[in-house]
This record gives structure tokens, sequence and C-alpha cells, in this order.
């Protein structure tokens, strides 16, 4: 008998209906013989509808109020499919994060989990009971206040769950059916993977894939909890992300995939003087606004002037308030001019075959160059190439490296309309 | 200074727009110097809205996992308002009924409060912030799972809270801004009390009056803690209800108000043996089926047949179920026949005047006959007389007793929409 953890996202429960056949689908792994814990996110819209509230009665909600506010949403959505799962003859339970033990650090509205002691959970499985936890929520140590998790906190709910009861999987179920060797919407003939590790998982969450957050696969990583991404439509077998890039034999390791990234901009800082610690004055401030910057290129400085330029890329969200912090320091004399793009997407290839297989950015960049598309930067990890070019170019710069590489199948894949949150 | 507990019904808070009026009060309340802790309930229709969704997936939902979806709304009320409060420069913090240490019996959806430890509550007020408790709500003792209080949750969860802070007031905000001699919507000249005893409260609650929920009253009796009935939508200072009707000088005794209830039906067990135990066990198969019945008349059983008949009324909602019971009853030989009647109203005066002023049912009596009222029953305690009559002459008749006892101010009475929950 296995312990069995299920996510499912909201749009797989925005109506009764919905909810209904996402009990039937619960009911039926326990009917298996399996233990089952169930975390379930807000029914559809519900945490935009509820921050829309929050708005009306206060432009600025204090964050403490917030989370009290939006947790009610995982609440209600799990009472319900506790209810449904009743009405097909199971037992089940719901538990807010703070009875099911999920404590997190003491910041509201993105809290960490810190530890997680299910032992009502526990009590609830030994009793033949399915478990719904309420995702998205814990509760801080200190202020014994409820917290929310942040962006993709049902994701980790479910991880951190799966890790402290020790189950045998994790699976994230949403309108997607598994991990594709490419968007399918770009790519027609993309492959959905039956496997891959997690540090391609990683590389692939961290450069664009919204499958998966990167937080709940880094989560299960630590803790070796095995991940299948499955929809809740369909009774594919999904993709499994599990082991360690390591295991797979050298020989095998082959490519995994494409992932396209177009929320980005582009921003070139221009003349910096090359002494020590200028850079390091711009990325200080940069970070000190909690804005990620991603891809950096910096050129060799020009003899004559003896001043260098940096590129680097951010989330197109924080692009003007990186400018305007960006402009400040220029009029510091830090730089002489500092440039914004944000008309460019990202495109990167993925795979623990590169390590073993010489040449990969060679055959990359031929096949952007047979397709006539400009690379404007390119960075590279162990198990990754990126490069940045114009947003007009992704699509077709997908397919050119997807074919390149023969990542495709030979069948159509099938195509969704969103993803799960 | 003062310690103030205010409770907000739904409808006050049925609107963004509502929930920032209710917030300015209550900020108001706290910069004339006193401490405030409020209890609201869900917002509007929140809570049927919730009833509704639960019976699309589940149409016999279960008792624990419907008091966790319900406990939601409460929830989500708090927290804006506690938001709106803050947008107004005043510090709040909102609990949920486990967090404010609300501690009730087992049974889930009509949970008792058995004890009530503020802690967190008291820290907050210490602090100086306005404190919002979540209420209908709490958490049982024994298997820590989240309960509601049943009807008129609320008040009673503003009435406990205030015993438990020994505070000086309960305020109970509606849409109704006091305590009338008779409904103002029957009785044109309806007159607002400006204060009576918890009994003759207790009295107009037991005979019908929507204001006040009778568990609330006796939890504030029982405590001494003095309700304010206030109206969310003026500053009157609405209607006090305090001190014992012992503390009332004999000289001043005066009657309270007419009562007017048309929810009950009549209910005639005819033809029962006149032995000792037949009216006991008529008695017990309702009271096993928990259907509270109110007035209760046997007549003398005639001498040739030594039989007797029984009449008592109960909830129209109610009805049905306990006429199948007394029909099985019949069946059995308890009696000859049993007789239905929804078609009734029953009409109330109650004051403690009553016990000084003899004559009173004698006038009540003559003000029917004159109006050419039938009486149908009749029952009376203390400090009241309630009779039974024909639906369709409730209105008339509680003018009538208006009149005749003088009640009426010189005032039109204002007439609202409706009553909050």
């Amino acid at each position: 008998m296995a312990l069995v953890v299920q996510k499912y996202g909201g749009s797989s429960l925005e109506s009764a209906e919905r909810i209904r056949r996402v009990a039937e689908r619960i009911v039926a792994t326990k009917k298996q013989g399996n233990d089952v814990v169930v975390v379930c996110s807000a029914m559809g819209d519900t945490t935009d509808e509820l921050l829309d509230l929050a708005a009306q009665v206060n432009p600025v909600p204090p964050a403490r109020e917030l989370d009290m506010l939006l947790t009610a949403g995982e609440r209600m959505s799990n009472a319900l499919v506790a209810m449904a799962i009743e009405s097909f003859g199971a037992s089940a339970r719901s538990f807010t994060g703070s009875q099911a033990g999920v404590l997190t650090t003491e910041r509201h509205g993105n809290a960490r989990i810190v530890d997680v002691t299910p032992g009502r959970v526990k009590e609830a499985l030994e009793e033949g009971s399915i478990c719904l936890v309420a995702g998205f929520q814990g509760v801080n140590k200190e202020s014994r206040d409820v917290t929310t998790l942040g962006r993709g906190g049902s994701d980790t709910t479910a991880v951190a769950l799966a890790a402290a009861l020790d189950a045998d999987v994790c699976e994230i179920y949403s309108d997607v059916d598994g991990v594709y060797t490419a968007d399918p919407r770009i790519v027609s003939n993309a492959r959905k993977l039956d496997q891959l590790s997690f540090e391609e998982m990683l590389e692939l969450a961290a450069v664009g894939s919204k499958i998966l957050v990167l937080r709940s696969v880094e989560y299960a990583r630590a803790f070796g909890v095995p991940l299948r991404v499955r929809s809740s439509y369909s009774n594919d077998p999904g993709t499994l992300v599990a082991g360690s890039m390591e295991d797979i034999p050298v020989e095998e390791a082959v490519l995994t995939g494409v992932a396209t990234d177009v929320t980005e901009a582009k921003i070139s800082v221009i003349g910096i003087p090359d002494n020590p610690g200028e850079a390091a004055r711009i990325f200080r401030v940069l970070a000190d606004a909690e804005i990620n910057i991603d891809m950096v290129v910096q050129n060799i400085s020009s003899i004559k002037d003896n001043k260098t330029d940096i590129t680097f890329t951010c989330p197109r969200a924080n692009g003007p308030h990186a400018m305007e912090l960006l402009k400040k320091l220029q009029a510091e004399g830090v730089a002489e001019n500092v440039l914004y793009d944000d008309q460019i997407g990202k495109v990167s290839l993925v795979g623990a075959g590169m390590k073993s297989h010489p040449g990969v950015t060679a055959t990359f960049c031929e096949a952007l160059r047979d397709a006539g598309i400009n690379i404007e930067m390119i960075s590279t990890s162990e198990i990754r190439i990126s490069v940045v070019l114009r947003e007009s170019d992704v699509a077709a710069a997908t397919r050119a490296i997807h074919d390149a590489f023969e990542l495709g199948g030979d069948t159509e894949a099938t195509v969704y309309a969103g993803t799960g949150r």
C-alpha cells in the first residue's frame, strides 16, 4: 500500500461539477488501496475576487489581514472536496494549514515553510480517512498568525507534506498532462516526456516552463520526493520528475526540451568606468529593490576610454522600477547611458546529455543561423543553453532548435487551454 | 475608559462600501477613548451561498466539513473590516473563533460555548489594537475541530466575549434601531423603548421578537452583560437591555410591549384516555424528535367517556414531522384523532408591571372582544399574557392591545426593511 499526495489547481475545482469529478478520482485512488492526502488550491478565481474586495476596502491592505482573508479560499475548496468525497462513500477530513502542522516564517504574503508536523493528518490516515489539507497557507511559529506561501504555494504545501509523511509520490494535477519537449502551442510535434531528473526540471522551470514552480521542485529535490505531473481531465500517467542527473548513464543522457520565456526585458548600462566595484554598485541597487536579474553579459572594456557596458535581463514587471533606479546611478556618473528593451524573448535548450555530447552549442547556433535568427545574448550552464533574441523570433527559434535536436515525436501534441494555478 | 464589544450583522456588511461605514463607526468609538472588540457576521448572503454550494457537491454534507466551510464567511468579513479600520489610521487585528479562545461542545452545526479564553484578544487590546473576532464559530475541546454555534451564533459570540473580557457594554448592531413596543410595520405609533430588564427581553424574544436571539439574552443575563440594541445606520442610542425586573420599583413598573408571532402551528390531540402517563407519552415522542412545543392546553376530561384533549403549538417547520409521529401514536390507540392548523398567530403582552397592576388580563381580553377577535388559546407567565388566534387577526389584535394599554408614542415609528442576521 502506497501513500499518495495529490495536489489540484484552482481550475480543476472551479465548479461544483468539477469538484465532484476531482473527488471521484481521489476516491478511486483510495480504492486502489492507497493512503491519500490531497492539497487543493482555492476554487477558480476565488483568490483574485478576494484580492479585488480587499482593494475596495483598503488600497494597501495590511499583510496579516490579507493572509487571513485569502486563506479562507482554500478552506472552502478543501471542505467542499471533503463533502464530495463523502458523497462517494469514502471518509474524508479537511484540515487548515495550521491544523496540518504547516509551520512557516513570520513574513506574511510570502512565508517560507520551516517545519511540517502533520500529527493530526497521520491520525486521520490511520483511521482510514482521506485527508484534505488547505494549500498555500500555514501558521507562523512566533505570532501563531495565519500566513500564505506566495506564488506556487499550494504545490509547495503538497511537496512539503509528501516529504513530512514520507509519501511514495506527489502528484501535481492541472490541465496540462505532463512536461513536454516544447510548448505544444508553438511546436506541433512536441513530445511528452515520461521522466526527467530534478536538475533538468529545475533548469526548465528556471528558464520559463510554467508547469511546476521552481521552489516546489527545489523542495522535492532536497527531500527526494518523486513528483508526477498529471492532468485532472485524463488518466494519462503524465511525467515523472525524479532522481538525479548523476544517476542517468552517460550513454543514455539525452536532451530534455526547449523552454521559451517572453516575460523578461533587457537593460543595457553603457559606459561604466571599468574599476572594481562599479558593477557591484549597480547590482546592489537592484538587489535591494528585490529585482531578480537573470542573464548578465559584460563586454571587454574598450581600451581607448577604459569603460565597459553591462547588459542583463529582468522581469518586465520590474523594468520601469529598475530603469528609475539606474537613471539615478547614471546621474551620479556611474554610467553614461541606460537602455531599455522589452521586445525580447528567451529560448533555452535543457538536457543532461549536453555534458556528454560535445558540439551542442555549435548545433544550437547553426540552427538559429539557418533560420535567419540573430542572437543578442547567450548564457549557458552545465546542462542548459539560453539565448536572448527578438520576441518575434521566439516561435521560429523554438521550432528550429526542437527540430535540430530531433526532440519531436511522430504524433501531434494535444494543446491545452491554459495551465492551472 | 470603557471596554465596548460591538456586533455587526451581515446586512450591515454586505458591500465594501458598508464595510467602510462600519469601520468608520468602530474607529470613532475607539477615538472616544474606548477599548473596542468587534464581532462580525458573514457578509450579506455569504452563508446562504456557501450552503447552496455545499448542497451541490453533497445533498447531505457532513457536519464537520460544513462547519469548516461556513466559518470561512466570518473569517473573510472580519479580515475585511480589519483592513478597512487600518485604512482609517487605527490598528486592527482579526482573530478566528479558535484564536480568540471560543471553546465549544463537540456538536457540529449547533455547538454551545463552554468557555472563552481570550488571551490573544487581551494582548492585542493592551497593544492598543481594535480586535475583530469571527462570530458564529469556535473550536471544540476534544477534537480541536472548527464548530459553528447555530442560529444567532454571532450575537452569542459577542455576549460571551463581553462576559469573558468583563466589558462595560455589548452593542448589537443591525438595521433596527432598538426594541419597540410593537412591530412598527404593524403599529404605526409603536414607541422605541429606552430600557428594559433582561426578564422582559427574554419574554419578548421567547414570544416572537426577532431583535435579539433568546440564547444571547440568556447568556447576557447570566453574566450580567448590559446589551444595547442599535442601528448601524443611525447614531440613535438605541435600547438598553440591563438589570433585573426586581430592581424596578413597583410603582414605576410598566408594560413593555406587544410581540407577534406567525411562525407556529396548532396541533390538537383528541380523545386521549385520561390515565396517568398518556400525555407524557405524547410529549416524549415530540421531545425525542427535538420538536419544541410551546403553549399547551388540556381540557377537563368529559365525565361520560373519561377522555381528554390536548392542544399545543409548535414551529410550523416541525408541523409535518410532529403530525407523522402523532398519527403513529393514534394508530397505537393513544388518541382518537389528531388535528393540524397552521393558520394561527400568537400575540403576547409583556411587562413587569403586570405583577403590580391587577386586571391586565381582563383589559387584554376586553380589548380583543371589542375588536371582535376570538381567542383560541391563552397562556400566561408572571409578566406575560399570550393568546393564539387566527393569523388574519394578528395585526388587528396587536393594534387593539397596543392601544388598550396606551403603549404608543406621539410620533410615527420609523419602519425598516428587515432585520439583520
